[in-house]
């Protein structure tokens, strides 16, 4: 009888050593959990120059606070990641027209209110030097040095016949997988 | 020295019941959490062209990721769901002539830049053929096929005095409630 | 017997004290984790009325679902937030131009689509009183009265030549880390 027990006890102890294993996996998986705090995912679509500013004061706000942050240009938002000059010979006839008819980089862009044939940006641009704003290219280049991870959409570089090499330096292209995978991890999303 | 031992056995046989069955309570607490990496829940505030690709590439994306996906559709952004052609007879005045001004359905809408009285969608549709991305259409029939909850706001719904049977078939109505019920359990949300 | 069950109490009082002092952490982290569910943080950067609607439509709807909401204004945005007359003389030549050419409160807002100079903001609050939907003001003054947290851009509110007077009272003006620390906590984060 007494030698029954002791078996038992002695199963039951690996019940523990079971449960302190499963507790340490569990404290794994929260703690997992608990760094989707500290990651911010945006997609930048528009190519507004005010929202731009938004979505770089945003991103180096939380680079700041110790944040990861990743940002995935699409369509018009790849306006804001193109060199102020790139050559277009050999590109097709559509492409080279829609490239011509779109604003060539962070230092031209339009304001999606009180544009008025660009004063509007100039303007704010003005106002926020009287004010000690950062300007845009310069909240870009502090983004890219901090580590914010920045992703061209593929899709919208082929569609619009660009060539990674008319973007800045130090961006991947990728696909809205690369977006998902970082989305998915974290707790800020924005689509700006 | 043995009885010191068999103690200390014994001490950790208790660990069990009171503590695997909180154990395993805890576990199911941190599935339900991590199942949140898998929703993903927009709504769709706009109605232009772009911004509905995007939302459908998005959506599509997440599809084939494994992920559940809600978009809740409203304001502008009802004008992607409506059938191409409805009679608006028996409407009030002002609904009819809202919806006479509206675009009727996805193949119809204008986009956010460079819309140019209608032809920039044309020209976009017209690269994007020549480049394979597949077409608005078509994108909102796979999200529908691969079981994309679409909820359309009751609200706007009553607002424009639309009926249900103006929208797509399989689209259910909802108030802002659904919309939380689901973005509360995602970690990706995003107003587009 | 009375050994036994005495036996029982000291095995039951050893519950291994790391492991239940640990289960104990855990349990806490995942309430921390869990009440991001009820936590909703959006930043409303868009002035226009539609868009104000839908956010304060979603701020009053999370809060009869019992969840805690933080709204940061920001950009065009103010613009929603500011009292329908307020003096700008004595601020610089710049600001008093802008001011004088945004719209001043809720009740003057243009609409993102169909604005009409103006008509359509009138048409669609008279559909809508019509159905019954709550105004812009009283959406708003209902979210400052069931606890909305609603926070002024600070760098706007300078840019802009404001005085945190032009606004509603009760608002509280904060930078981007009061946004994020917010939306950190939050599964809904949305940019409006």
């Amino acid at each position: 009888m007494e030698k029954e027990i002791d078996k038992n006890k002695t199963e039951k102890i690996m019940v523990s050593d079971d449960i302190s294993a499963k507790v340490k996996e569990l404290e794994e998986r929260i703690a997992t959990l608990e760094k989707k705090d500290d990651h911010l995912t945006m997609v930048v679509f528009s190519g507004d120059f005010d929202k731009a500013m938004a979505a770089f004061i945003i991103a180096n706000g939380s680079i700041a606070m110790d944040m990861k942050v990743t940002i995935f240009f699409t369509f018009w938002g790849l306006d804001i990641l193109k060199k102020s000059s790139f050559n277009t010979t050999g590109r097709g006839f559509l492409e080279r027209m829609v490239l011509a008819m779109r604003p060539k980089g962070a230092g031209r862009l339009g304001t999606s209110k009180m544009n008025f044939g660009g004063i509007g940006p100039r303007l704010f641009k003005f106002m926020m030097k009287k004010k000690n704003i950062e300007q845009l290219e310069s909240l870009i280049s502090m983004a890219q040095e901090y580590g914010v991870r920045i992703i061209a959409c593929q899709m919208t570089v082929d569609l619009m016949g660009l060539e990674p090499s008319d973007l800045f330096d130090g961006i991947e292209c990728g696909g809205v997988g690369a977006f998902l995978a970082s989305s998915s991890h974290s707790n800020t999303t924005l689509f700006i």
